[in-house]
C-alpha cells in the first residue's frame, strides 16, 4: 500500500481494544519520529513513552476521560523545549559539527543569526515555535502507525499544564505539546469507523497562484474561499 | 521501500537542478498533504502552489535568495486562518454533518466547547494553533514526496510578513506558515548532500516513563538530558 492508501486506511480510533502492539512496531514507529526533519536540525522536541498502566490511569482525568488514553498499547507523548537557549542551540550544532567531522566553529554565523532571532521573538514565541516542529515528527509518527496498521489517535484534548506537572517536565524545562495513544480498534464499538473521512475538497485546499492572480486585489473571490472571516 | 526508508533517503536538498516534477506526483503529494488530520478536524489551513517563474522570482528575496525558491519545480506554501471565529468552526462542523446526514447541531455542545476554550486564548495562539496543524500536513507532504522520489526543502527561513502581504494573505484571513520548494537535487552542486544526517540518538530522543519515574524529581538525571536549561 502506499502512503496515500495508508493517509486513507487510518482515522482518529475512539474506541481501542487494549491489545498490546509488538515492540518492533513502535520501534518502527518511533524510528520516523526521530527522523523527521526539524528547523535548523535543532530537533527541540523528544517523545515520551508509557505503557504503565498506572501511569496511564493517572493521565486519563487530565485527559478529559477519554478512553483511549488507558485501552491503548502505548501512550507518546510529543514535548518540546520551553524556550530556546545559546546554551541548547550550540549543543545541538556542536554534535552535528562533531559527527561531521567539522570544527565546531563552521556554521557560527547562521547559529548566531537564528539566536538572535528567536532571542528577538520572546519566550512564548519560541515554546510556540518548539512545539510546531513537534508537530512534523507527530505527524511522521502518525503516517508510519498507519503503514504498520497500527491505530492511532491524535490528540490535543489534554490539560498541557496539568500534564507537565504530573511528568515533571517543568523541571527538565520542557512543555508536552500532543499526544498520540497507539493500539488496535474496536471495530464494534468505535463511533467513528463508519461515518465518512471529512476533509476540504481538493479545490477548497489547494490554490494554484500566478504572478498576475498575486497582484489582483481581488483574490479571495476567484478563489472561492468559504473561510474567510474572522471577526 | 518503506515510509522509513524514504525519510533516511531524503534531505533538505540545498540546490535543486531546476527539472519539473510530473503533475500526477505533484496531485498525489497534495493530497496527502490534504488528508491529514488536524484537530477537531478543522484543517485551518490551505495550500498554494505556485510554479510561475515570475512570481517565484518576486518571493526569492522575501526568501533570502535562498535558490531552491527559483530552482524547484513547484513551491508549495502552507497558510493557516489568523484566528478562529464562530463562523469558521461553524462552516467546517455543518460540512462535516451534511457529509454524515447528520443534523447540524449533532455536535454542538463540542463545537461550542472548541469555539469557548480557543477565545479564551486570544487571537495570538490561535494563529500558533492553526499553524501548528499546517505542520501536520507539511510533514505529511515531506514524506510523500520522499516516496515519490521527488527532494524537497522543508523550509522556515522566510519573512512571513512580507510574502503574506505579496500573496495578499491579510485579507483573506490567513498567514502563511512554512514552505516546501519540490523538485530534484543537483547531485554535483549541492553540499548537504554527503554530509551525515544529523538526529538525536535513540538514547537521547525516546524517555520511557513508569509511574514511579514520575514520581521521582531526579527524572532529569535518569534520562541523560543534554539540553535542560532555558532558566
Amino acid at each position: 500500500m502506499t502512503l496515500l492508501d495508508n493517509l486513507k486506511w487510518r482515522y482518529a480510533t475512539k474506541k481501542m481494544n487494549g491489545q498490546s502492539i509488538p515492540e518492533d512496531k513502535l520501534d518502527y514507529i518511533l524510528e520516523a519520529a526521530r527522523l523527521a526533519p526539524s528547523s535548523s536540525g535543532l530537533q527541540p522536541y523528544k517523545v515520551i513513552v508509557i505503557s504503565d498502566r498506572a501511569l496511564l490511569e493517572k493521565i486519563k482525568p487530565i485527559a478529559y476521560g477519554q478512553e483511549q488514553i488507558t485501552d491503548c498499547s502505548h501512550l507518546l507523548i510529543w514535548i518540546a523545549w520551553d524556550g530556546y537557549s545559546d546554551e541548547r542551540i550550540s549543543n545541538v550544532f556542536n554534535e552535528m559539527m562533531d559527527l561531521r567531522n567539522l570544527p565546531h566553529d563552521t556554521m557560527d554565523a547562521y547559529r548566531q543569526k537564528v539566536l538572535e532571532l528567536y532571542e528577538h521573538e520572546g519566550k512564548e514565541w519560541q515554546a510556540h515555535h518548539a512545539a510546531k516542529q513537534s508537530y512534523i515528527s507527530f505527524g511522521m509518527a502518525i503516517a508510519t502507525a498507519a503503514e504498520q496498521k497500527v491505530d492511532a489517535t491524535p490528540m490535543e484534548g489534554f490539560d498541557s499544564e496539568k500534564l507537565d506537572e504530573l511528568l515533571k517536565l517543568r523541571e527538565i524545562g520542557y512543555k508536552s505539546t500532543v499526544i498520540l495513544p497507539l493500539g488496535y480498534r474496536d471495530a464494534d464499538n468505535d463511533w467513528l469507523i463508519n461515518m465518512k473521512k471529512y476533509r476540504k475538497s481538493k479545490e477548497q485546499f489547494v490554490l494554484e497562484m500566478s504572478v498576475e492572480d498575486a497582484a489582483d486585489i481581488n483574490v479571495s473571490e476567484k478563489f472561492n474561499l468559504n473561510d474567510l472571516a474572522t471577526k
